[in-house]
């Protein structure tokens, strides 16, 4: 199938916007992802002491859409008449990108975003591009929008490679929630071909498990889906083996926290056993990221997995499940082999085994 | 290991008691198991209508488990004066019988003990064992202790042959709850060779997934296993597949609620993943039932698997995890093929493949 990609964006309109830039009056408007599904409340940020609050809090989830929300948070830094010089409003930005970058102490995308925004408007300064505040306003406010624009963009992309293994009437399983809710743009990773099928008028629907402990697939997936009109299905984890022997299932869909240059795949705990059995059905097995999500430089023997708070699995939305102080073991990533990897979609294309040799070919780099 | 059986009874000491019968004053006490494991609350019963009750309302569940209880049930019936002559107990049985027997329409076991305990107390009163109401009471006492005993008896078998599959150290990845609260013994079928290792000295510790929808993993596994001093790690159903890949399981023991002739395993949802897991990573199955679990009849084709009520999926006790109405497929249990079952283990001996020769042959039956 061609695709137009210009008439494919007029056809993509995700329902959900977990991040929404107002121009008229400079304002961020947030989803508040903590409440989801339960409630639809969008918060209203004006400075970046209140956006690094928001990423703090999780309000907003996700490596792109903190990335997007930081962007845009730079620009709150100037955007509400609070510097009148450019000198004053460099210094603004200085103290802004160092509030963001407090947030999320380990969120890659975030250093990189106000990083990005702060050059930017230096350079707009220095080269005389902003006249005055007014124009270094406009400058920042069209910077955030790349940001957002480039990760739309790519998501698409994702979403036409992907396309080439979806067929009509497909039912796909992902895992967690790599949807548009966690890039900002509502499209997403792993959803992103389901949705450009959908856009397109190609039946598809997904099996999505709830993906205890934080029940991202329950809470997220399903929610930003049903949104869009695209046919979902909850199931437990537990069924996750039983859906695929059943045949219910034409390819698993996930995204990817980091890719390695062997192909070994890190993501949501739970995604290694979607991969082992559906190798051993004979369904194939997709992880779908950017190509900033390859580390080409560590090793297996590098990465350390996060093993989180005991409670988590304890309890559930506060209410507990089991006996007080029972010994936990509640890694929040696990690894697939590249032997359970049939292919990796990016934005600049499919990857195939073998990885080590295609995976830097595919991205471009040496 | 040799073993001596009579001496291992006496090691062999599960604190937890779901099903005690007092015989001083004639009461049925069973441990409230909807309540666990939050709170340890004993009902005592003293007729059948309520003892029906406490199995409808699943105070007491597990095959096992509601047939002891049905058993005394029966006792139940004449135990308290209620009656003068053998002929009006022989009705009151019969009478009870009924009552119980509609407590679960579908639970096979239910029906063979009331129907063993009224046939006992009519072949007594038939022959003159029985000469008045008092011995009447006496007999199906021993009747039930003897149902009791039986069972007791053959999960300790099955954790004496499942102990040739521990070895000192062992690490045993199980799933839901085939322990002492479904069999009522305090053992428990998966569980057995832990249990009787655990009695004997050897070290051995259990990995319990918390078993989505109903968290038996988490509210009954790991419960009774602490109780006994088991060592119990609880894990999310999402990380089954990372704890075998990190190497952290030697052997996956399951129970079963039906073998099929050829070695098919139906169990608890989420015992399909483990096996096809365990399969690829060369770590041994094992499923662990009495020979009244083998259907040599069925063939898969032949057995439907239940679905259950979606808000078990939506709701976590009774808090909403999804958004309402979102569409859900939830399956009891799952199918296990044989491709992936090392051995079951009965209280008859081992199996091992070819299973359609090796089944009949070790239980006994043409």
């Amino acid at each position: 199938m061609r695709i137009d990609i210009e008439e494919l964006k007029n056809k993509i309109k995700p329902k959900l916007r977990p991040i929404i830039w107002r121009d008229e009056d400079n304002t961020l408007i947030l989803l508040d992802q903590r409440k989801l599904p339960f409630e639809e409340v969008y918060v209203e940020l004006r400075d970046p002491v209140s956006t690094a609050d928001a990423i703090r809090q999780m309000i907003v989830r996700g490596a792109p859409a903190i990335g997007i929300t930081a962007a845009y948070g730079m620009v709150l830094a100037i955007a509400h008449g609070n510097t009148s010089t450019l000198d004053e409003a460099l210094k603004e930005l200085a103290r802004a990108r160092e509030v963001l970058n407090a947030a999320r102490p380990t969120a890659q995308n975030l250093f990189w975003a106000t990083e990005r925004m702060y050059n930017r408007a230096r350079n707009a300064v220095n080269n005389g591009e902003a006249r005055n505040v007014k124009e270094l306003v406009e400058i920042l406010r069209r910077e955030a929008k790349a940001i957002f624009d480039e990760e739309f963009n790519a998501e698409l992309m994702m979403g036409v490679y992907g396309l080439e293994k979806i067929s009509d009437g497909d039912t796909i399983l992902t895992q967690c929630n790599a949807g548009g809710l966690a890039t900002g743009t509502g499209i997403g990773t792993a959803t992103a071909p389901v949705r450009v099928a959908h856009a397109l008028g190609i039946r598809v629907s997904v099996i999505a498990p709830e993906t205890r402990p934080w029940l991202q697939g329950a809470r997220l997936t399903v929610y930003e889906l049903m949104a869009d009109g695209i046919p979902v299905t909850l199931i437990t984890d537990t069924a996750v083996g039983y859906v695929m022997y059943k045949g219910m299932v034409n390819s698993v869909m996930v995204g990817a926290d980091r890719i390695l240059r062997d192909g070994h795949v890190y993501n949501k705990i739970g995604t290694f056993k979607e991969a082992v059995i559906a190798h051993e059905l004979g369904i194939p097995f997709y992880a779908i990221a950017p190509s900033s999500t390859f580390d080409l430089k560590s090793r297996v023997e590098d990465v350390r997995i996060e093993e989180r708070d005991p409670d988590e699995v304890r309890k559930i939305r506060g209410v507990p499940i089991a006996p007080e102080g029972v010994p936990v073991f509640n890694p929040v990533f696990d690894v697939t082999p590249p032997k359970y990897v049939t292919a990796l979609i990016t934005e600049k294309g499919i990857i195939y085994p073998p990885f080590d040799k295609n995976i830097p070919k595919v991205l471009g780099i040496a």
